[in-house]
Parts: structure tokens; C-alpha cells; sequence
């Protein structure tokens, strides 16, 4: 294998592990405590899901993969914070939403070649991107693999001890 | 630029993004704030600060750099769960060590070239390396990083509104 293929196989086996820790979290978290507060006066489990859900669906059109799954999840778990009053799909529908959009990115990333990860994401224009190589798809998916990670490291906080 | 050389370039700007996030947190974060815990029942801020040094100096040793810093971290901050009655080193001694270590990687981690991130790390056998070359110190970086973000994501509950 070359090293271009190493260098994208260790970063993909990064993403996949954070998803299949948080899958592993919700599998054992129910959905009684997943509406619960992480913390006091903090987002809500149900919230983090639908969020995550959403960040992940907006990588479609970021990466230039076609549109958003479920573009109504952008409304209550991106533009709005938590508790303003909107009402949640149900946590069931979350975790299908979270399972079939990562079921489908990971589709779209085996498809990519080493250096088209390294191509520009499409919220970076032609000329800035000239200048600005690390704005590139690989770094897109580096940034959502630690946004994972950080509210992975809240949601164990609704994991009974 | 070589398509290696972006790779590393990447994924280094994911690691120093990640400690530059923490140190902005310590910044605007009190030691009395420090000492609390980031949700009831969960580990002190300080824990978590001497945990993050602790862990980035073991790093010396596993990814061929040398010996760790400031061995005395491990009892505390790793073998160690938080309020086990053991005592901690004073809050401005534990961010000196976070930050010298975190420096004196990033001077090993510019001194690699591509190919080398995507050599064994010392806790992988040679045997074992050949039949699983994922286990390489780029894979380390990246746990590291993504470890970085998981406590991130618990250190921010610490900020005052």
C-alpha cells in the first residue's frame, strides 16, 4: 500500500472509531436519560445526537457528496441552541437520522482518492484556496472527528456509573 | 508541497488546534474554577489538566522521542482516578508542565519526516506491525488528538457563563 493510501486509511479508521463509540454510548443509554442534561443547565443528550446528526448531514454538500439526508434537522440542532421551546423528532428518529447519514458518508469517503482529500471543501473558493491549502476535505473530516470526540466527552456524562 | 507532506501539515494543524483550544480555556479559566469538578461527581479540572499533561508526555517515550518530562505525572493523573486522597502538584505547576511538553513535541514532531509518522510506534511489535500497519505513531497522534477534544468538550462545563 502506498503511503498516500496509508495516510487516508489511519484518518478514516479515526472517524469510524469515534462514531462507533458514540453508537456504543447511545446502544447503552436509554432514551429516558438520553433527554436528561449532560450536566446542569447544559445541552441535552437528545440534543447533542440531533446536532451531531446534522453536522454530519451538512458534510454532503461540504464535500461536494450532493445534498443533505435531513436538512430539517439543521433548524433545531444548529441555528437554535437547546431548550428554546422547539419540538425534537423523537429520539429514535434521531439515532436513525445519525446512523444513515454516517452509513452513507463513510460510502462517499471509500470512494475518494488520497489526493482528492486533499482538494478544496466547497465553502473555500477557488483563490483563497490557491493560498490556503489546508482547507482542504481531509481537514473538514479531521475538525468532525474532534467535534465528535468533545461531545462524546459530555454525552458519557448520562451514562449511569 | 508533496501530497505527504500535506497530509502531515494537516493533521499537525488538527494537534496544535487542539492544545491551542485548551490553552485558551486554561486562560479564562480561574485555579479556583480549576478545582471544580466539571459536572457533579466527575473529575476536577485539575485532574483533567494534569490527566492531558500526563498523557502528552508519555508520548516521549512511545513515539521514539526520548524519556517522558515529568514521570512524576503518571501515578497522579493516570494510574490514579480524581480525589483518591493522593496530592496534586499546585495548579501553575501543572499548566508549566502541559505547556513544556506540549512544546518540546511539537519541536519532535517537526523534526519527522512523512514516511516515518506512518512507522511503528514502541508499543507495537515488529511482527506484529507488519500484519497491522495502522498502528503507526501518525495513528497515535490522532488518538491523542481526538483525547484532547473529549476533555475539552468536559472542561468547558468549568467556564462561567
Amino acid at each position: 500500500m502506498g503511503t498516500d493510501n496509508l495516510f487516508v486509511k489511519t484518518f478514516l479508521s479515526a472517524w469510524t472509531g469515534q462514531v462507533a463509540r458514540i453508537n456504543e454510548l447511545l446502544e447503552s443509554t436509554s432514551d429516558e436519560d438520553l433527554h436528561k442534561e449532560v450536566a446542569p443547565g447544559k445541552n441535552t443528550g437528545v440534543y447533542l445526537i440531533g446536532h451531531l446528526a446534522a453536522v454530519h448531514d451538512a458534510l454532503f454538500p461540504l464535500l461536494g457528496f450532493g445534498k443533505k439526508l435531513y436538512p430539517h434537522l439543521e433548524k433545531p440542532f444548529i441555528t437554535t441552541p437547546d431548550k428554546s421551546g422547539l419540538e425534537f423528532p423523537p429520539a429514535h428518529e434521531l439515532k436513525k437520522c445519525w446512523n444513515d447519514v454516517n452509513t452513507q458518508l463513510l460510502q462517499q469517503y471509500n470512494l475518494l482518492k488520497p489526493e482528492e482529500w486533499l482538494s478544496r471543501h466547497t465553502a473555500v473558493s477557488v483563490e483563497d484556496f490557491a493560498k490556503q491549502s489546508h482547507r482542504n476535505k481531509l481537514n473538514v473530516l479531521i475538525s468532525r472527528t474532534t467535534h465528535m470526540s468533545y461531545h462524546h466527552g459530555q454525552l458519557v456524562f448520562l451514562k449511569k456509573k
